[in-house]
């Protein structure tokens, strides 16, 4: 039995999510699930349906990028992907997708103000929007320097990958992670949540503030660390 | 047979309907059915999928928040369900969400007015919402708070919970309520329409009027009260 | 067999389209059809969740609003119903909903305007809504007087009822008509498309003009008239 | 075996993706697929529902407009189809739908400005809202006309109908083509979520800049010409 069967079929599983929770339109998203311990991921092959998907056509490539063993090219971000793997150690699992609020928001350029507690149960700050990269970076090896693109804006903002576990790519559409695929999944679909109602929060009320600090830590903390009390 | 069976099921089927009408996004909701000659509610276990859900699965838990019978964890908004059942004696089902446009009204910190019939054929006034807690209220006992928090939000505004069976909960999201669970999450979904069709009056015509008190009368006296017309 | 059959069942599947195209929250409209020879139509009772109707449970009542047979209450909309029927002696099906977008531009108290041929299509004109009654008639026999509401609008605007099948009932919601109760339901959802693409495009462009005349004209005549080429 | 059967059924078939796609309410749209060596096309009949079509149902025309053979009347929109299939001879399948967001902006009468990547994946510039025909034009021979509005509007625009696969018709609706029907009609579904997103980004951002050159070419070559990595 292949050693990449556990993650190939994650990796299926989740990007089947994809369309059963309306975050894409046709090919326009892909999930992949990471092995650490053989320093590889599994990735949807590249402008393939869902509905024509299948584990074994999963792509197992590694870290820097190379398609390990797999018969279809693999998503065009993969290179995307395989920097942010390689950068930040602690996640298995990545998603991207076009879902319309949240690619909104990124064609906007602005990041997403946090204004309720639905958005603080997931993190404490604003959804970051990194800028888009110069001409240089877009000219050169672009979906690898995409990754970086990423890793610059959470280091610059001072942001904890384990805590923020999702970005705008400014003028592009949203990327999210975390322990595995399906988490990276309802991660995005939580993203596109949180950008629908702060989308109708901002027309409601121009001047809306953000959520107080009490606030913020007090639901953020209902769901994660050593104090949590949410969940089983 | 238990004693709670009824109660169980009937959270149980109320429970269900919350993703059959779009109310949640994964988990993101709860509703409880009370026993008043027990003295105690069945509630949502927190964080479990609405698939994975059973009427046994349900907690039973008492009006001071204590859990009496079941395996799992009660939802983290169980203390405000119990203060709620509580101090108002006549209600016998309560329901959370984060529907999308009641959460934004929420986020927006602006009660919901009254421009139109389908919002009079529920309550006569606009739907409240309550400010957001003092810090001391959010680092104390915040759930338990948030009970009180909806107590005094209709205590100020002179409101009756029995006329008024929705609230909006500022900078979070709504609950409601009414003679059983399933009137609390039907009224969740009125509450949810109301959001949405004022949102756009709005936008349609900034300066749209409130209803007029002569029909604010009609509509609601045509559905409650002696003189009710509507329904068998 | 029942001289009734024919059009129970008709209002019957009428109003079962409600749901399906999206038109209604639980109960919130009803649809009926009128036999112009025996002087009654078919409507829906009053309250009842349109998976629990069936044709046997229609209402018949006569042009004047009384009930001829059925052992239900009538749709509390019915007097409106039955003025129209009265009044308007070629249309043979009424529609009433509360849906989102018509009932967004009802509660604005604006007329729609004709931005495009999708409106042209239908009617020539910006779709009418009635201003609220007075005081008087409100507290009156209301629903009968909400028949002479969209009556009198009609007058005042010199609109042809034939032409224009459908209204907006200020601060309330839409009632459409046709040629039988099919026919207002299809005007229900046009009507809503409708509200729903001017909503958009006054967002789009504040200044959007409305539709010049030489294409109202021709869009209208491609439909309906003695040059109409549209359909089979 | 009848020579049209190819193209009759791919009509049909692509004639069905676009209730699936939630392009059209009732008939609100029509496609079409050409059969360049016979010089014809094979059309939705006019005003028949999609549930009651078949391939044998769809009419054969040819590219003056003239029909071939089929029992019924084809779609309105035939002469449109026709002056492009003979003026474009690159493309084998039109699609014309009323979908919300892009006639919203066609009845705005402005270009879809380019802000995400999500457009350049397609096409490289606005997508081009075409402004409404004189008065004579729409009283002579309209969708004769309409079809040299489009091309006019793509002469004094210099764009390439082989690049940019979609327009606008001020006033009116969008029209899409491509090498077939299915991808006439995929270009639908792409510019209908285009239009979404560009509407809220304007909404969310009113000086959202235009996607900068470097970010356009590199996405669309990332999909057209000979350097395109994206698919398989």
């Amino acid at each position: 039995m292949s050693k990449y069967k556990y993650i190939r079929e994650a990796a299926y599983e989740a990007n089947m999510q994809l369309p059963k929770l309306g975050l894409v339109l046709f090919t326009f998203g892909n999930v992949s699930e990471a092995d650490r311990d053989l320093g590889v991921f599994a990735i949807k092959p590249s402008g393939v349906p869902y509905n024509e998907l299948s584990p074994g056509k999963m792509i197992i490539v590694d870290f820097d990028g190379e398609v390990v063993k797999g018969n279809l090219r693999p998503s065009s971000d993969t290179l995307t992907h395989a920097v942010l793997y390689k950068h930040w150690e602690q996640i298995g699992g990545i998603c991207h997708t076009h879902s319309a609020h949240a690619t909104a928001w990124a064609q906007s350029q602005r990041d997403i103000p946090i204004f309720g507690t639905t958005h603080a149960d997931y993190n404490t700050v604003d959804i970051p929007c990194a800028p888009p990269m110069n001409d240089e970076m877009i000219k050169g090896n672009y979906e690898y320097e995409t990754g970086f693109q990423i890793l610059n804006c959470f280091k610059e903002k001072h942001l904890d990958y384990q805590e923020v576990e999702m970005i705008l790519v400014g003028n592009h559409a949203p990327f999210t992670w975390g322990k595995n695929a399906a988490k990276a999944v309802h991660n995005s679909a939580v993203l596109e949540f949180i950008a629908q109602i702060a989308f109708m929060t901002e027309k409601i009320n121009p001047d809306a503030p953000r959520l107080k600090d009490a606030l913020v830590r007090k639901h953020y903390e209902r769901k994660h660390g050593p104090d949590s009390y949410y969940g089983q």
